[in-house]
C-alpha cells in the first residue's frame, strides 16, 4: 500500500511513522526542500498546484493531507482520478472561517456569534450586533493565531482594520471559556465513527502549548459534543481522523474551529491511546479496521515551540516520550513534542513536577494550570 | 546524532524507528540489497568485512549491530577509531557457545551440564558423563533451532555425527523445563542497569512463536536471576540491551544463551513497557539517560513465522499493533509479529481469545498454552 501525503511537515512524518509498521510506503510532496518527512519516504519538492502532474502521486493507491490549505481546487482534479481522503469538500469547508461557521451552524453546532466582514461600515454594523471583546480574523489561511486581532474597545478598530482590512473577514465575539478542549474523531468509510477521549488544551500567543488527556467533562456534556462532531463527520461523508477544537464555555461547549486533518492537540494519542491518530487515519484512509481510541492511562503532551529543550534532563523523566521532528530551530515554529504517560492521576501530577523543574520558568504558569486542572 | 548498524534486518529497522524521534539518523550495511531496514536510512550494500573501509561507518557517532554474528574482528577494527556499543568482546562471548557457557560458570550462572565435542570419542564420552537426552549443537553461527540435533537415546546418535561431525560442538544436557523465558537489561556506558520485567517464551521448532509479559515468576527468583544478569553485563563493560533466555527448571532457572543485541523475546516492550528495548539501547549507546523499564499492563506478542496472516481480520483486534517488517514471504522466516496490550490479565486473557478464533489452527496449542500460563 502506497500513500501520498500532500504536505511534508510533522504531521506527515508522524503518519509515516505509524504507517510503517502496517507495511505502508509513502511519497510526499511539499514546497520546501528542507521539509522533515522527508525522512520518512520519499520526497517531492514541488507547488502544490504541480500535484495532479506528478506520475509519483499518481501511482499512489491512496492520497491524504498533512495541511489543511492545500487548494480544493487541486484535491479536486486528484479525486477525479484516484481516492483522496478525507475528500475535497471537508477542505473547502475548513478553509474559510465564514463557510465553516455556516456549517456548524446548519448543524446547530454551537458556536460563538460571528459576522462576515468585507468593508469597515460592515466592521462597525457588526461590532454593533455582538459588542466588544471580540476577534477580527481573516476567513482563509489563519493558523496558529496568525491573521487575527483582538478588538478589545473601539481603541483597537483602527489597529486591527489597518492590519486586516482588505482581506475577507470574520468578527467573532469574544467567548469567555474558562478553558479549551479538544475532541478528536476517526470515521471509516463505511460510516463507522470513534471518539477518542476529549483533552483539555492550552494554547498562549495563538499556539497550543500543553493538552491533558483524557481531560475532564461531565458525561453528558461529552455525549452531546460526540453528537453533534458525529453530525459534521457524517455531513461532509468524512473519511480518516478530524478534530474539533472547542471552548469549554459557561453556556457549554463552544464549537471554535475544525482540521481535517490529524492534529496537534491529539498528538498525545501516540503513546496514551490504544492506537494513535494517526494509525487510525491511516486504517480509515486505506480501509482497514479501525483500531481502539480508548486512553491507555493519563497523558500530558508539552509542545516545543522555537526550540528544542535539552533532551538529556528530560529522557530522565519516567514515562516521557521524545518528539524531536528534526526541523530548523526558528521563533515561533513547532521543531517537537513530548509526551508524558502515567498510569494514574497521582502519578501523572508527580512527573509534570518533575518536568517543571527542569523546563525553562516560562514553563511554570502553563504547567501550573494543567496541574490546577488535574486538581 | 548519526548511527551505523551493522546489519540490516528487523531488528535495525526497529532500532531506527525508536530513533527517529529522538532525532537520529541511520546507517545501516548489510550483504543483502532487499534489507529491510532500507525503508528507514540509508542502506550500504556490502560484505561485513568491508565495514572499516566505508566512510559513511566512518562517519557515524555511534556503531551498534542488530545481528550477532558480525565477526569480532571487523568489529575490533572499528572499535579502534570509533565507540562500537556493545563492544566487541561481548561478541567474541557470544558467537561460541562454548566460550559462552564457560562464562556462565566462571560466572556463577546456573546453566545445564555441557561438554566440548570436536571428535566423536569425545561425544561418547560426554554422554557418558551427560547422559540422554542431550542436544548436540555447532559452536558457532546456530540461531533459531538451525545447527543443532536432539539425542533422545543412542539411535539418534548416527544421524546427528552425519549431519554436525566435522564442526566444532558442545554437548548439552536435556533440561525438562516448565517453560523458558527470557530477562532483558539495559546497561548505560556509567554502569547503571536497569531490568525488564521477565518473559514467559514459547518455541516452536526452534523459532521463538509467543511471549508474555511480565511472566509469572517468584520474586526470590527474579532478584536472583537479575544478579546473575549483572555480573555478566559488569563483566562484559556492557552498553546497551542485552537478553538472557533461561529454561525454568524444578532447580530453579538455567542459563540457556544470551544475545548481545536487541532481541525478539522483548519486542513487547514496543507498546508493553515505558521505554521500548530498541529505545533504552539506543539510549544507552548514545549518552542518553536510561528510560523506566516498566511494564504497561499485560502484554503478549505473536511472532509471524513464513507469512502474515491477515491484517483485516488481526487489527479488529482492540489493543493489538501490528509490525509487517516488509520483508518476502519465505518458510521459516520471521516477516512481522504482533503485540497486544490489555489493562490487566482478564482483558488479555478475552483479547487472546479473540486472537485465537482469527488465527489459522496451527496457533491452537500455543495459545492454549499462553492462555494457560496467564489462567
Amino acid at each position: 500500500m502506497k500513500i501520498g501525503i500532500l504536505g511534508g511537515g510533522q504531521l506527515a512524518a508522524m503518519m509515516a511513522q505509524a504507517g510503517a509498521p502496517l507495511g505502508m510506503d509513502f511519497v510526499f510532496l511539499d514546497p520546501a526542500a528542507d521539509a522533515c518527512a522527508g525522512h520518512h519516504g520519499q520526497l517531492l519538492v514541488d507547488d502544490w498546484a504541480s500535484a495532479p502532474e506528478r506520475t509519483e502521486l499518481a501511482a499512489c493507491d491512496r492520497l491524504t493531507c498533512d495541511f489543511e490549505n492545500v487548494s480544493a481546487e487541486v484535491l479536486e482534479a486528484l479525486a477525479e482520478r484516484q481516492t483522496v481522503r478525507p475528500a475535497p469538500s471537508a477542505f473547502a469547508a475548513a478553509q474559510d472561517r465564514l463557510t465553516e461557521k455556516q456549517l456548524f451552524e446548519e448543524l446547530e453546532i454551537p458556536l460563538a456569534p460571528f459576522a462576515a466582514v468585507d468593508s469597515r461600515p460592515e466592521l462597525l454594523a457588526a461590532l454593533e450586533r455582538i459588542g466588544y471583546p471580540a476577534v477580527l480574523k481573516t476567513r482563509r489561511f489563519g493558523y496558529d493565531g496568525k491573521g487575527q486581532a483582538v478588538l478589545r474597545g473601539p481603541e483597537d478598530l483602527e489597529p486591527a482594520w489597518a492590519a486586516l482590512g482588505g482581506n475577507s473577514l470574520v468578527l467573532e465575539g469574544w467567548v469567555p471559556f474558562e478553558h479549551e478542549c479538544a475532541l478528536t474523531a476517526v470515521r471509516s468509510a463505511s460510516g463507522e465513527v470513534r471518539f477518542y477521549p476529549p483533552s483539555w488544551t492550552l494554547h498562549a500567543d495563538g499556539i497550543l502549548r500543553v493538552t491533558l488527556a483524557p481531560g475532564r467533562l461531565p458525561e453528558p456534556t461529552v455525549t452531546e459534543a460526540q453528537a453533534r462532531l458525529k453530525r459534521l463527520l457524517d455531513h461532509l461523508d468524512y473519511v480518516g481522523c478530524l478534530t474539533l477544537e472547542l471552548f469549554a464555555a459557561d453556556s457549554g461547549l463552544l464549537a471554535n474551529e475544525f482540521a481535517p486533518r490529524v492534529h496537534n492537540s491529539a498528538h498525545w494519542t501516540i503513546e496514551g491511546a490504544e492506537t494513535s491518530q494517526f494509525e487510525n487515519h491511516l486504517r480509515a484512509v486505506a480501509d482497514l479496521p479501525l483500531g481502539s481510541t480508548a486512553a491507555r492511562g493519563e497523558s500530558i503532551m508539552l509542545n516545543w515551540i522555537g526550540a528544542l529543550p535539552s533532551i538529556e534532563r528530560l529522557l530522565e523523566v519516567p514515562g516521557l516520550s521524545w518528539h524531536d521532528y528534526r526541523k530548523q530551530a526558528r521563533p515561533g515554529r513547532k521543531v517537537g513534542h513530548a509526551t508524558i504517560v502515567a498510569a494514574d492521576r497521582d502519578q501523572l501530577i508527580e512527573r509534570v513536577e518533575t518536568v517543571k523543574s527542569r523546563l525553562d520558568r516560562q514553563w511554570a504558569p502553563w504547567l501550573d494550570r494543567a496541574l490546577g486542572a488535574l486538581g
